[in-house]
Formats: C-alpha cells, sequence, structure tokens
C-alpha cells in the first residue's frame, strides 16, 4: 500500500526518491501521479515523509494537477537557459536541471533511489553525471524486491475494486467469445462466419477487440487466441490466418487494463468446439485437477513456491516432462504456476521454485493460478488460469472473474 | 536508416550494442526486431556488422522467430540454476546470465551500448554489476543524438508508406468527426447528441476511439479534444464532462500508431462549431499565416532552429508574448514549431532554437508543423498542425494527410 513507502524508505535509508519517465505504460509513475496524464518530460520527487511533488512543463500543467499533488512548474529553473549556457549539452544542462529541482526541496546530498521507464542508457548517464556535478547525492538503482515491489505484493480493497471491475468486463468478453463460437455453423470440420467463409483468428482477435472498446478496457501487451499448434507455445498470440477447426484446442489468454493505463486483469480457458480428442481430454482433465488441488491447498502464509513443486509432482507423477525434471524442455509443463497482478501483468509475489524466492501468500496478494500443459508437436496445448485474491480478512482465496471451465464448446447448430 | 546502425557504431567506438525491455512502447526493441512481439525479458544484442541476434524465453520462440532473425534459447545458460547458485541474489544471477549471453557471442570484453525502455533504477544496478563481474566490458550510456536518434533521423519510403497508412485513416476519423459536428442541433448554444441530450467531450472521445478501432490504429498516448479554455493549454486532453459550445475552440491533436504499436502519425485542428468569435478568427488567420510562411520557406539542409525564430518573430511583432520574449509566459506562443515523428511521437529533428540544437532539415526528415496561440484566461486556443515528409528526391515538402484548414464548422441543420 502507498502508505507503505515511507516505512520502507526508511528501512532502506533513502532520503528521496525520483520518478520519470511517461505517464502511460510506467507503473510507478501511474501510483505515485494517481494515473494523470503528464507527458513525457515529468519529474516526481518524494523526499521521505512528504507527498510526491510533480515538476512538470508548463503545457502539462492542468493534466498534472488531476493527480491532486503540488505541482511545480519545471519553467522556473529555465532550462533552456542552461541548455544555452551548456552550449546544448543536453546531458549537462538535464543533470543540473534534475540537481536544481532536488536542491529546490533541500535535497543538496542524500541517498536518492530511482525509478520509472526511461530509456535505460540516457538514465545510466544522467544519474552518473548528476553524480559526477553533485558528489554528495548518491544515486541508488534497486534491482528487485524494490520498495515498490513491497507496496504492490498486497492489494487493498480500492485496488481489488478497480480489477474486479476489469475482470467482470472480461467476463463479458470472454462470454460473448463462447457464445460467438458455439452459435457458428461448420463446413470440413471448419468454423463458418456468417457469410459462410472460414472463421480465422484474425476475424475472432478482431471481434474481441471491439469488445474490448465496447467494455472500455485495453490490451497494451495484445492477448494470446492461439489454436492447435500454437496454443501449445505458452506465449504464441496465434496465427491470424488460422482457420479454427473442430476438436484443435483454443487457448485464450486475456490480460487487459482499465483504459488509459491502470490495473490489470489475467484469464485463460483452453477450449475445443465441437468436441475434444481424448488425448487432449485426458491432458485438459489434469490440468483442471491440479489447478483445484493447488488451489485448495493454497493457505495464508506458505512459501509460494511449494505450489510450484505440487504441481510439478503432479505432473511428473503422470509422467510429464517439467522444466524441473527437464530444464530445457518445451513440452510438459514448462513455466510457474502464477504470479501477482497489478499495476503491472506480471509482479509479485511468483509461485515459481527457486532458491531464494522467499515470496509467501500474505494476506492480501492478488495473483494468477494457471496450470498448462503443452504438446505443440502434437498440435495441442492446454492451460487454465484463474485470478484470485487472498482476501486479508477472511484468510481465504477469492476468485475474481468467474466462468465456467468447460473444454468443449458444443455447437448449436 | 537501419543500415546507418554499423556505421555509426563504428564512428562511436561501439563493439556490440544491447537492447532489452519490453516489446511494446519500446521503440529500439520494436526496430531492432521488426515489431515482433517477444514479452518481457528479450535481450536482444548486435555485434557491430552482424546482425541482432534475440536472446528469448523458450515461450516466446514463435512470436521471436517472426522478426525474421536469429533466436538463441535462453534456458541453454539455464538462469535457474543461476539463480540458485546466487542463492536467490536475483541481480547478481541476471549480470552473469547477460555476460554469458556476451561471452557465447565472443564479447567477453568491449564497449556496449545499451537502449531500450526498462526501469531504470534496475538498469543502472544491472549495468554496474556486469561491469563489477566483467571488468573488460564497459557499458556505455548515450543520453542524446545516440546512435538510433540518427538512424532515424531521416525516414526512408518504406518508413513514409506505413506512416501515410496511419495518417490516411487518421484523416478518415478527422472527416467523421467534422461531418458528425456539423450534423449536430444547437439548444441554448449547446450541441446535442440523437437523444437530444448535451454532447460531452467525452461522448466524442468515445466516437473517436470506436473509429479508431475501425481503423485499426492505437492511442498509447490518448489523443486532445479539448474545448475553449482547456484549449488555450496545450497538453490538456480536455474535459470529459465538458459540452461544446458554438463558437468556442476545439483543438483536436490527434497522434495514433499502428495497431499494435510501430509508427505514429500527428496532426491538429481547430475549430468552432458555428461560427468564430472575431478575436479567435484574428488569431486563427495569424496562426495560419505563419503556418504558410514557415512551411513555403523550408528549405533542405537549414538549420532547424531559424524556423522558430521566424515563427516567434512573426508573433511578437503582433504583440503576442512567446516564450523567447516571456520564458515564463503561459499565453501567447509557448511551445516549439515542431519535431520529427515514427516511432515515438517525439524524435528528431527538433524545431526548437536554443543553442547547440544543431538539428537541420536533411533531406528525408518527417517533422510536424505546428504552431498555435494559446489564451486558456479567455478561453481559448488556437494550433493548426500538419504532417510534412522533406522528399529525398524531389527536395519539396510532402504533406501527409491532407484536410481542409477551415476554422468553422457550419451547421447543417
Amino acid at each position: 500500500m502507498k502508505s507503505d513507502l515511507d516505512r520502507l524508505m526508511s528501512e532502506r535509508n533513502f532520503d528521496a526518491l525520483i520518478v520519470t519517465g511517461p505517464s502511460h505504460a510506467n507503473p510507478t509513475m501511474y501510483y505515485l501521479i494517481n494515473g494523470a496524464h503528464v507527458g513525457e518530460v515529468t519529474t516526481v520527487i518524494k523526499k521521505r515523509g512528504e507527498a510526491p511533488i510533480i515538476f512538470a512543463n508548463s503545457m502539462e500543467r492542468d493534466e498534472a494537477a488531476k493527480s491532486g499533488l503540488q505541482v511545480v512548474d519545471r519553467s522556473q529553473f529555465d532550462p533552456l537557459k542552461m541548455l544555452n549556457e551548456e552550449k546544448g549539452n543536453v546531458l549537462r544542462a538535464r543533470a543540473r536541471l534534475m540537481g536544481q529541482m532536488l536542491d529546490s526541496l533541500g535535497m543538496a546530498k542524500g541517498r536518492v533511489a530511482v525509478y520509472g521507464k526511461e530509456e535505460q542508457g540516457a538514465a545510466f548517464a544522467l544519474w552518473n553525471m548528476l553524480m559526477s556535478i553533485h558528489p554528495n547525492i548518491q544515486i541508488v538503482g534497486e534491482y528487485n524486491n524494490t520498495i515498490f515491489d513491497r507496496a504492490w505484493y498486497t492489494k487493498d480493497a480500492d485496488e481489488v475494486a478497480r480489477i474486479r471491475a476489469v475482470g467482470e468486463k472480461t467476463m463479458t468478453i470472454v462470454g460473448k467469445a463462447w457464445d460467438y463460437l458455439a452459435s457458428r455453423r461448420a463446413k470440413d470440420g471448419v468454423l463458418l462466419k456468417d457469410d459462410g467463409s472460414p472463421l480465422t483468428v484474425g476475424d475472432m482477435k478482431n471481434q474481441i477487440r471491439q469488445w474490448s472498446v465496447e467494455q472500455n478496457i485495453e490490451h497494451p501487451e495484445d492477448f494470446i487466441f492461439a489454436v492447435g499448434r500454437d496454443a501449445g507455445v505458452p506465449h504464441s498470440r496465434g496465427t491470424e490466418t488460422d482457420v479454427i477447426e473442430l476438436g484443435k484446442t483454443i487457448v485464450f489468454d486475456i490480460f487487459p487494463c482499465e483504459a488509459g493505463g491502470g490495473y490489470f486483469f489475467d484469464f485463460t480457458r483452453t477450449w475445443c468446439v465441437g468436441f475434444a480428442p481424448p488425448e487432449v481430454e485426458k491432458v485438459y482433465n489434469e490440468v483442471l485437477e491440479i489447478f483445484n488441488i493447488s488451489t485448495d491447498s493454497m493457505q495464508a502464509g506458505a512459501p509460494c513456491g511449494q505450489y510450484q513443486r505440487l504441481t510439478n509432482d503432479y505432473f511428473e507423477k503422470r509422467s510429464h516432462p517439467t522444466t524441473r525434471s527437464h530444464p530445457k524442455t518445451t513440452e510438459g509443463y514448462v513455466h510457474s504456476l502464477g504470479h501477482g497482478v497489478g499495476l503491472q501483468v506480471h509482479e509479485r509475489p511468483s509461485l515459481a521454485d527457486y532458491e531464494g524466492n522467499t515470496d509467501a501468500l500474505e494476506p492480501g496478494v492478488a495473483i494468477t493460478v494457471e496450470p498448462g500443459l503443452y504438446y505443440p508437436d502434437k498440435g495441442f496445448g492446454v492451460r487454465i488460469e484463474d485470478f484470485v485474491w487472498l482476501n486479508p480478512q477472511t484468510k481465504t482465496l477469492e476468485t475474481i472473474g468467474e466462468f465456467r471451465k468447460d473444454l468443449v464448446i458444443p455447437l448449436r447448430g
């Protein structure tokens, strides 16, 4: 929670933090300035124990003010004059500007941690230049388990309400996709559009994009609608020209966010239209069984890695390779059981199993549970993914976005 | 052009470059891997004189292959084993992995420039750790005028064809917006929807979003539809609840990109529905006149800053404040005349005027020309923006996306 930031800054001995970068696709910026749209050249500085302050281009002042935070006009530092004084050396001019912003907050020295999506080479140059101009300022970069990772580790009721709203819109879209597929006619084993031509993956993806606009949610990282062999490659987005054959697995993995950026949701179903081959049905039932076993066994406070071990045990016992038994396998179970979701599709905790993964199911985590089995050479893959929140009051898992887990979509025609 | 990269690397003494970060909202990644979607943990390494190589998670192999580049499965370095050996110290494990990737290309030493949108603190930590583990590797961060900035400075015919396609779709949307506004009825000076309720900025923005999906273009940084006072604040996105009054200026600034990321287009018109007050008309005509004067005077090879000076001269002579005459003004002419556009909305060249801006109108630049005048306290703002390409064959400016420059949209009713 945001209120954790000051405690975390204190524990890590950070006197201030700086966030820069765009206001879209930049979770730390979005978080600190409450989703305001402030353009590309904004700097946010938060001193420990104080509210963040936005240093914005005057052109962005209206959007910056929507954050509810104090906004300082960058032009008061006269950046153009600095550029002229530095004879067009933009790096030195920008490092001086950053130094002046810090100085204006009484931060001429101290430990300053930096965050935000930036061109990494430019950032590397800027922070090194800042330290060479201001030797009393120490710039710190956190690699993982950052103070934001920690603040985001658990979700409060307001955050979950926003995720739930995206989840409900997603359920509408998933329901429409099911209904659309169920209402198709088939010819020669291939689904048809209303006009009698074959329905393609591209057609379905366009439909889903239209429904998403109607629902006011976005897909900044696209989504997966992958058929047959592609369904056997976990992150294949699908091939637009593929037709949809009866009996082939469809992996539909959708991870939208609120319009304009914000909280994500993440959800997968695997479907076969018309019928499922026995081999697929067997694998599907195994994935569904370990899905149920793992979610039923999840307990507040337990180390996350144990559920990955449980899933590896289950699959290996049934002769499926896993990345534990066969580290380089591309068949069988090839990913981790799940991950936190929030302002990013992938965040803490990680339901992976490696030494040093100390992530635990703390009350308040909002995570995916998504076992899967993949056999691309056999032309199929299966993944079932639900989104769950560990309610900190009841200490029980709540599913966000309920949808039937049937493998087969029967044709109505 | 991409073929410039090797020459630029040679001039700057870079033995290799590394690009990391997501494959969306990450122009250098998009550029090197030809728009493939390869997820969040991909590393691309290009040695000087050689084609880029993608080091991808095995789950991403299909999408990575769509780049047409050589793809190396990261799992061959066994990152999980490294994590275990480093007892969960993710930073050390990742720095070792990066070092092994470089080593696998015979790059155990040398000067390596880094690019790509990343969490800047994490990147800062990673590159420092890599250098401490591999003292013979020197990481270089370029702040501005990077080799990509240079390679992108001019656009070739293929790039312009893609920008032109986005431009044509944008013209369809701008035309629909004009027609929709022209077809409204008004009551008490306010435009109405078909159902008789007032038309709001939010309604218009939703309409424009729907049309954008139909046209298969995206607005990763939103767009501007700002009325009255908001039109007087250059980057105000508009207030969703605002109604649209007859005679108020509407600044409609739209800067979409190809679906799934890619090339941008950028375009602005200012409209008054029904009629324009004389004061607005006068200012509009001034903006239009300097638009024509500046574009008519543009010549291949000329320094870009001179057109900003020309525009400042023009406006100051007519008693408008500028950021040259009044550095902190928020009235009058408050921004630069334009900028390059490509895989980013804002790139080189810059049509700004400061010492050290050596940008020139090289044949092949694709830029905006966008003079404007802003009077928020008087409740209006005006900007006219066209997108032009300096055709390297003919050395003349070609407008991409033609649309009438009328201020007033007459009501048809």
